[in-house]
Formats: C-alpha cells, structure tokens, sequence
C-alpha cells in the first residue's frame, strides 16, 4: 500500500474538464490527484519561417508554473529572464507528443501553440500535460473542421502519457510528488491509443537500472495508458477517421 | 442599459473562493465576471538587503497572465526575457496596495509574495487581482497567528479596487474588456473599508476629462468599493483588532 | 515656510532651454529648480507594425537618469540588462501626455521619439519631462510644418505637469527630493492649457488620504499647471490653430 | 550495407585521445567517426549554494558546439543571450550521466565542472560526449587522488553512450548525421560497464515503434556500448576498487 | 583649410566647465568643438571582489550616449538589453586611461566610478571624454583629501587624449564627425603632462598605413596632448606633489 | 634569455593546420607555442541591411574561448547571457584586419564570418587568431573562384599579427601568458605581406611608455609579422593578382 492508498499499479484520480477557459480555441483543466495543469490550444495562422511554403502545419508547446504551484515559491522565469533547463526538456516532449497525434501535413499552414500552466504540482505534470492538452488539441482541430476551415479531422490517434518509477524497490505506477522524490528511478512513457510507444525517458538520478526492471516498469506504463486513452476516449466520437465532439463536460477516473 | 444587460452603477458579477491552491498560506480564485485571478500569498523568513536588521517586514507583488488569457496568444514574458510596462505598472499597484493594508512594522523580518496570474482576462484584472489579494494576505496573516508566529494580526484595514471609465459619455463602473477598449477615460481606485483613498490613476487615452467627470467616476468607484469590501468582510470576524477566518469557502455578489 | 523657502503653492524656478542640441529636431533643457532634463524629439519616418497602413502616426517616450543624477550612483539599465518598473512606469506617462497634445490622425505614418533624460535629479523628474517635452515637440511639429512635410500645426492644446504632496500634514506644490521623500501622499497631475486633465496619479505609499485631501491637491496642481503653461506659451504664437515660433531662445519662471 | 559501409550492427571508428588539452584537471578529444568533441573536467574546490554544508560533492555539465561545427553555420548563444533548449537537454543527460559514474558522497565539497565542446558534428555529439568525458572525469579523479586530495578513486564504473535508430525499416547502431536526418526512430542510452542501464531516451519524431522494436534497439544499444566500455577500460587499471591510470596516450576502435 | 575652417594641426574650440552637477564627488562637462560629454566621479567605499583585502583602490569606466546625441537616433543600450562592442571598447580605453593617472596604492579600498555621457557628438567623443575625466577625478582626489579621508592626493601625472587621422592624404588633428567619416586612417593617443605615452591605437578602417604616416600621426597627437593639459594645469595647483583646486569654474582654449 | 628559452626577438614555434574542419569554406588550426586557435571562415549569401543592395561583401569576426582554455574555468559567455568587453575588443580587432585583407566590392553580396575559437590559450591568442584566420579566408575566397563563384580571388596582401611587450625593461616578441601577465606595456601589430601597418594597439596598464620605446616595439613587430607572413606565404601561389591553393596541409616555423 502507498502512502496515499493506493496500490502500486494504481492511476491517481484523473480528472479532465473541458472547456476550461473561453477564449482558447481548445481548453482543459487536467488533474491527476492533486496536479492541476491548464492546457489551451491557440491556432495561429501561419507557421515558423523554416516551414513557409511547405504547405504544412507545425506545432508548438509551452510549459510553465505558477510560482507558488510547489511547496516553496518558485522564482518566475519571466524575471529571471530565461527559461530553464527542466521546462526546457517538459515542453519539448510535449511539444513531440502532440507532433505524433497530429498529421501536420493536414491541417494547412498553421501553428498550434499548446500551453500547459501548472496551477498546482504534485507529481506527473508533464504527463498530465500531455494527456490533457491531447484533448485541447483535438478540440481545436474539430473546432477548425466545424467552422469550415478544415475539411476533415485529421488526429492520428489518442496519445496520452503516465510515469512510473522504483521506489524502495517496489514498481509504482503514476509518482505523486513525495514518491517521486524519493524515486531512485523514473520513468516517462508517451503511447497513443492503439498502443504504439511515441516517447520513452528512463533515467536512474544516480542509480542504474536493469534490462528486466525496464521491461517491467513499461509495462506498468502501458497499461497506465490504456486506461488514460479510455478517459480521453468519452470525450469523443471517432467515425470513419471522423474526430467529433462528444456531449461531455467533465470525465474522471477513479484511482 | 449597458452590453451585458448591467446599469452604470452595476459591478459584475464578483465571486471569491478560498483556498484554491493547497500549497500557499494564501490563496483565492476571484472572479470579476469573466475575469478570473489566482491570488496566492507566500511568505519567507527574510526582508531584502535594504530592509536587513529593521524589524520590519516586506510586500512584494507580482502579476502575469496566462499567454491564452486573452482572445489573442501573447508572448510569454519568459520568452522574451523581460517583464513588460503594463505588467510592471500593475504590479507595483497590487504592492502599494497590500502595503496599505498591512502594518509592516508589526509583521517581523518577512517578507509576502503576493501572485497574482490571470487565467482569464476581460477587464479590469488589475482590480480583481487586489480585491482578491486582500482576502488571500489576511488568511495568511492569521495562518502565521495561529501558528504562534505572530502575536497579533496587524491587518491595518480592507482594501479593495474598482474600475470606472467613461464610455459614449456615459460614466460607466466595471468595464469589462469592450467597454475597456472603447472607453476614452479610464480610472482605477484603491480604497480601504473605512473609505479613505490608497491610490487614483485616472488617465484619458488620447482624450481628457474635466474636474467635474473625475468628481463623478471617484464616487462612482468609491461606492462599488464599499460593495467589494463588503464581500471581503463576509470571509472574516474581526474583534477588537484581532482578524479571524469565518468558515466560509466561497462568497459572491450577484453584479 | 518650506526648507528652501518656498510658500506652499509655489513652484521652484522653473527654467525651459530651447535648442539645446544640434541634432534633434526639438530639443529643450527643463529646470524645475535643481532636477535639470534633457527632452529631445526625433522624428522617424514610419510606424510601429500594429499601425501600418492606418495612415496615423505614433508617439513613444523614452526615459532614463545619468547613473550619477542622484545622491549616489545607479546602476545603468543597459547594464543591468533590462528596463526597471519605475522607468517604464515614468516613460508610459510621458507618452501619453504627448499622445494627448497631438492629433495623431494628422501626422501622417510618423513616430515621434521623445527622450527624456535626468542630468540631475531633484524631485519631479517626470512633471519636468513632461512640461518640457511638450515644447520640443510642438518645435518639432513646427519644423516639420515649415519644411513643407506637413501642412499644419496639429497640436491640439499645451501639456504641462506638476507634483503636489502632503508633507507634515500641510499640502505643497512641486516637491523636492528631500520633500518628496518624506511625503505621505504624492500625487502627480498632467493638465491642458484650457484645464482639461489627461491623468492623474495619486498614491499614499503606506498611508492613505481623504477625499477632501483630494480635492484640495487636485485644486493646487491645476493652478500650478497654469503657470507652467504660461510659460510654455512664450515660447509660441498660435494664430488661427497655426503653431509658431516666437523668437525665444530660453524662458523661466521665477518660483 | 549503410551509406559509409558499415554494417546494421556496427560503431564507426571511434578514438579517444587523452589528456588534450594542458590546463584542466582532465581532457580527452573523442571521435565517433567525423563526430569530434573536446570533453574537459574542471575540479573547483566548493558546491553549490544547495549542498553547502552536506560534506558531498556535485556534477555540472555543459555543451556547445563551435557556430561551424555543422554543415551550415549556427548562431551562437552567447551572441543570442540564451542557452537553447536542445543544449539544456544535452547537458542534462550528461551530467546525469556523470553522477551515475561517481560516488558523491565520497569526493568531498568539490564541483565537477564537465565542459563538452563539438568541433565538428555528425551525428551522436551527445553520446560520443558522454563515453569521452568519463574518461576524462576518472583521470581527473585519480589526478586528485595522485596529489593526495582524495584518499580513494571513489568512480563507481565505466560509463558509456550510443545512439540506435530506425532508419528506412532497418534498426542501426551509432547513426551519423545523414541517417540521423532520415531516421523515424532516434533512441540514446547510457549504460554502465556491468551492463546496467543509466539512461533510455527513445522517441519517434512525429512517428511511433512497437513494444518490440524497442527491445531491438535496446539489445543492440547494449551491445555497442559493451565494445565502447572495453576501449574505455584500455585506459585504466582497476585493481581492488583503486583505478590508476595506463600509460596510454591514445585508443581507437575499428567501426 | 578643413571644412570648418582649422588648420591641420589645429585643435576645435575646447572648454571645460567644472562642477557641472552637484551630486558627485567630481563632474564636469567637456566640449570638443560640437562635441559635449559629461563626465561624473563618484566614490564607492568598496573595491570588487577581486582586490579585497588587498588594501588598493579601483576605476572603472562607463560610457554612453543620449539617443539623439547623433545625426540620426540611437536605440538605447538598455532596450537593447546589452552594451554593444563600440561602447566596450571606448569605456575600457577611459578606464585604462584613468588608472594610469592614478596611484591605485594609495587611495585605500575605494572604487572610483567614471561616467562619460555623450550628449552631443561630432567626433572624438572618447578623446573628450578622456581630458575631461581626468579633471573631474582629480577634483574627486583632492575633495577626498580636503575631508581627510585621504592624506595625500596620489595623483601620477595630467593625462588627456586626443584623435589623428588621414584624410583625403592629409594628416589633421582632433577630427570632427564629417572628417572622421571620410578618414582612411584614425589613431587616438593618450598621453601624460610630461609626455608619455599611456595609450595608442591607430587603425586603418579597409586601408592600411606606412610606419613614416605612423610617426607624423603620433608627433601630431602629442603635440595636442601638450595644449590639452596646458588647458587642465588651469585647474589645479600642484606642489610638491600636492594636488589642491584653483578657483576656476570654466576654461577654454580658442582652437 | 627568457623563461622558455627564447631571444626577446624570437617568435614561438607557430604552426599553422590547413582543412581543419570538414564542413566550413576555410578553416585552420593555428599554434602560437601552447596557443591553439580554430579559425573557420563560413560564407552566406547575404549581407547585413547597411549593405543591402550596394553590390558589396561583409566580413564579422567572432571569437570565443573553450570554458577550460585558460588556466582556471572561465564561465561561458552563453550563461552569462551577454558578450564581454575583453571578447568584443578582440573579435572587432579580427575584424578589421580581415576586412584589410580582402577588396570587399569584389566578392558580391556575400558575407564571410570569421569564428576563431580558442581551444588551448597562452598568451597571443587574438594575433594567432588573426595570423591563422588570413589562411582560412583565402582558403574561402580560393574555394568561391575554383567553384566558379566568384571570378577573381581579390585578396589584397597577406595580413599577420603579432605582440610585443615590455617585461622587466626588455622589450620581447610574441609573449606567451606568464610574460604577458608582467608586462608593465603591451602591443598587438596587424601588418601586411608588404609592411604596411592596419592597426596598432599600445597601452600601458598603469604604466607608461616613452616615444623611443614605441619605435622599438614596432620595429620587433614588424620583423615577426615579416616571418609570419613568409610561413601564410608558404600555403598559396600568387600569380598575376590570382590566388591559389599549393599542396600543403601544414606548415610550421620554429620559433
């Protein structure tokens, strides 16, 4: 049993509402147990110079906290007057995650700018992120197909995301924050709905880890996905590569 | 009859919930119509090097938006490696504010962050951020006091802020962003509960006003103040100089 | 009495230097009392992106103190790498005082770069640069008319500004730094000359005031403004809505 | 057959060449084919803020790449004002990687500065990086321990890095940079000399892999980085926990 | 004939006002001609990390110009966000040029700042600044030594600076804005009161020049130094090494 | 003799390596005794705005050192987010010289970036750096010819530096670092195949120099820049104003 009651192959409560805010064109508030991350979709129309011309589109993703969304405040990185290197690494994955959702040769010259702000952490942001700004994004694209900009919905697949890591010796599924700091391995898998892995970020902070445990701890993941894809899932409904908006507010799953 | 239905005089509809983050030893979520504020307060056991060995406590305000707060993304400030005007403007507002409300001698060597980050913007986030700061830096006033860190609560007196502007002629209380962009004269007032003035910046965007419209918009903010101080009053029992927390979650004023 | 012997409603000996450098196309030296500022205006013949092809023009204002201005050395903003809140505070203010005396509908796609810089500060820094600033920008505007680049003077009325504060409980006009510091209330206003106000800026750093104290500042400043109106006029002969030079080189006021 | 003819499964020539440069504590010039880095070791004799005090040490690492170590010529940071977010996530898995080889707690309050500079890039700069700047961390390391600083070589074990991809369908070992470009699947590991794993960053940049091929990759990862620990272990002699320095200069392995 | 009627071993019209501000410890404006640069010392009670404890005393130089010192309008360094390479090399040249007048050794653990701000420039601005300089640091000097904080004023030697170039094949001294322009040679020299040579850098912007141009540049320039420090003897008493003020407040030397 | 055996008028063993780098137009290794620069020259087809459309080339030098070049960690110019005084100085010195080198209206509108990074630093790394980027230019402008780029190879001389100092009253050549940091006077030369001087840079750091000693450090130089020049001579046949690479890969001249 984990400290919080849960077992060690055991999802947080995830929540996701949609429709978070009002003028994004995709929105949600995504929470596993007590990680809260805003996630809006912002369509922009055109895309960065290296891609002027190409006929194709781009996306982009931005990762940041509130100051006091940690247990000690945070300096913003506004005044420090740079981006660190940790949100650096955050918005690249979920920036590449959505990349892998997304047939970008599809949705014409435009950007998708993906914003994740993390109202409160306790673990997992980045997964949470992940997870939720999938749903954003495909809100936005339908929102395109539905205004007439667009002629179809073309999202590839479902992707979501879940960390695992060894603490005391034990696999656990989906960190909370005292976990993961006690975590002498960590582990973030990015997985669409049919499976397929997109991103796999394994890393022992000055432990090793063996061949056997990576293949347990991915499984652990995988499965984690699974049920993380099935949440994603009641927001939609997918018809002959057709992505449209199912009648749903707000969707949990239960831990 | 104004855009969204409400008289000149009319606030929006105004709500502030408590505790809307778990980690700060402040924190609200106030709304002011569709604008929507994070206030958390954070305190450390430190004044900066000008204030070293004074006795004497700080407050320090920062303010920031999310990039989709608003109908257009904006540049992350982080991005750009520097705060802004308008974003230094405003947070030096919410600072002289809380430091009107606050008897920093009585407070120690510590110094109160005060955040204030927009999840949603449509006019007047300058004001709903320091009317919900206030709730969010007495709550944590009378953490430290009941932790034994402070003897007392020296909470000088309410203070909350309103905006008025003029608008095809009209003085208008309130203005969100529409009434905002067209307004010729724009004022924001920073008061206390007892009705005495903290700050008046008034400015005509390419237009002026004469002495008798400044007569009519301070009165017209003073009196949508002593409304804002009246919800601030339903979060606390003050006796006899000493501030408590009623047990009250959220608390709204129908506009 | 006041320390240098000024009765509370008067002003320092305020002193405006035209041409004060070659290469500008306005340039004035301001003395209010012992604070000296240089305002220079540099006409650029476009405008920012967000209003290209509008067919109007744009006013920006730029301020900034000589690191040895003050009673002890500042560090340069260049080398601290970034503008601080108090600077971009002052030079919005500026530029919206100038914005207010120019038709900027009739400028044609021009900037107008003002910049005002403190060679020695004494309090009123920004009052000062405003009051000048005004006079090298209606040269410029001259100039432009005389050259033929435009066909009229679309100056709409004369800015001025001045500082009022409450000090020991008695309210003065045009605080000087050692005034200034001990003020409990500062209030800075920017007026016309026919008495309009473009903006008011009022704030009691950790105290507040009434509204009757209100009143009676704003009454002090508008008067004070008057004077420095006369005194801008000197240097102009408006004819018929037409601006131009009187043959004055340098012109003052005595306090 | 690959485009340079090698074989699926095997390294490009690959050389490290020891103590490079005269002035830090250790230095090596690794090359993974046309891939040329400059890996050095600073020892300064203090931690960070954070660790003051614990009685352990610490590992930073840097990497840049000379502005014409690629085929067209890069901007360089420090022209930029900023550290870019594929530098921040290099040199975070290399000081990762270096934390896992050194036992920390037994260094003393001492900072490892590891500097990893790219002369010229074709490919696997960050794992050629890491197998070269191990080399350099154990001389610079036994280095003190020659001088009497430490009184043990307190390196825990060989550490290494390689790249495996998919490209066109076929799972390769170390790609360079024209397979790099073309690659669906780019995977690095980092892994130790007892074949435990450090390190596992796999993605599919806009594609996905199956559960299978990752433990492709992963074997044949393993595998190369086994012959990289043997042209390492050709630099040191081991005995009894205590490593000592070959007297060799230079150690090359055919791909 | 020059253009503004010179001869070719002419020096403009130079003046020297003292005391020109009344914050710092030393001030003055210089003017070369249209060039006018104030020049401010003020005195730290500290020296940089690098000397403490080592009971000497430091300069350090820092130079800027007014936007609209120049024919068209500079961006500020402070917007810009970094001092750019030209104002790096000319505040450099002042400092160094500072410490050589200087006995560092016996001026205590003080740092002298020098701010050379241009607010009209027509050429030879850093020349100017130079000469001027060095007056306000002597009366910086001497003003230490009149409090008692110093017991003598360790001044070495007057030293001034001066510009030489090669125009249109013709050697001139101390070049204005339009003849710097169309120089194929510029050399600026920086000389001491009885002769000796602090500094020289002569360069052939796309041209070159024969070691014969370089002797009569260098004649030229010394002969110059000679007028400028007869032109700052005006200032001073000096006797037996000790360095007091003459009541002088401005001098001037005809060109 | 001096404390690594030379004469004062003695150069180090300086040897220059052509083809450094595979991917830039030009690029050398350049030795000056334990001084190690890399020099490559890159060329894009563009020049900066100033230059648009006047039917010329550019030439931007840039110069940095390896973190661990030095004998302590300097820390990069990249985290520090902004170039230094003592970098701007020596790459706008490289610049110079190699716009002396080439006739820029004949190479189109082209610019050609000088990067001399330095790997290993000794003493003299700007003259070596300036030594060595010559070769590495001609190598660029040769490769434009003989790709049919550029019709003629319009180099106008060979272009060498080298340092001269005063240490312990003597006057040596080419300092290396422990000279260097005891020299009381200090002076880099640019000269050309022909002798005529691009640039002189002399400056005693709080000292002094007479005229006489002047003469003398010029005329050591000169005579080192003559043996410079001969060993540049030794990579390239000039016939008839045509540039053209000789067959040799490296070249050295004992010192």
């Amino acid at each position: 049993m984990r400290s919080d009651g849960r077992k060690p192959n055991e999802l947080r409560k995830i929540r996701i509402t949609r429709d978070y805010l009002k003028h994004p064109e995709g929105s949600v508030l995504v929470e596993f147990g007590d990680t809260k991350v805003v996630c809006t979709v912002s369509v922009q129309e055109s895309v960065p110079p290296f891609l002027k011309g190409k006929g194709q589109g781009w996306i982009t993703a931005e990762y940041s906290m509130l100051p006091r969304a940690t247990q000690t405040r945070n300096i913003r990185e506004s005044v420090q007057g740079r981006v660190g290197g940790r949100t650096h690494e955050i918005q690249r994955m979920i920036g590449r995650a959505m990349r892998t959702a997304l047939d970008l040769t599809k949705v014409g010259e435009r950007t998708f700018w993906i914003d994740c702000d993390v109202l409160q952490a306790d673990g997992g942001t980045r997964t949470a992120a992940i997870t939720g700004a999938f749903v954003a994004l495909a809100d936005a694209v339908i929102k395109l197909y539905t205004e007439g900009v667009l002629t179809t919905t073309p999202i590839k697949d479902f992707v979501a995301a879940v960390s695992v890591g060894i603490v005391d010796d034990q696999i656990l599924l989906d960190l909370n924050f005292e976990e993961d700091s006690r975590a002498k391995v960590d582990m973030n898998v990015v997985a669409t709905g049919s499976g397929m892995i997109s991103e796999i970020h394994a890393m022992g902070e000055e432990h090793t880890f063996s061949r056997e445990d990576m293949d347990k701890m991915l499984n652990l993941a995988l499965a984690g996905i699974r049920q993380l894809v099935e949440l994603q899932r009641s927001f939609f409904e997918v018809r002959g590569g057709l992505w449209l908006r199912k009648n749903v507010r707000e969707a949990s799953l239960e831990g």
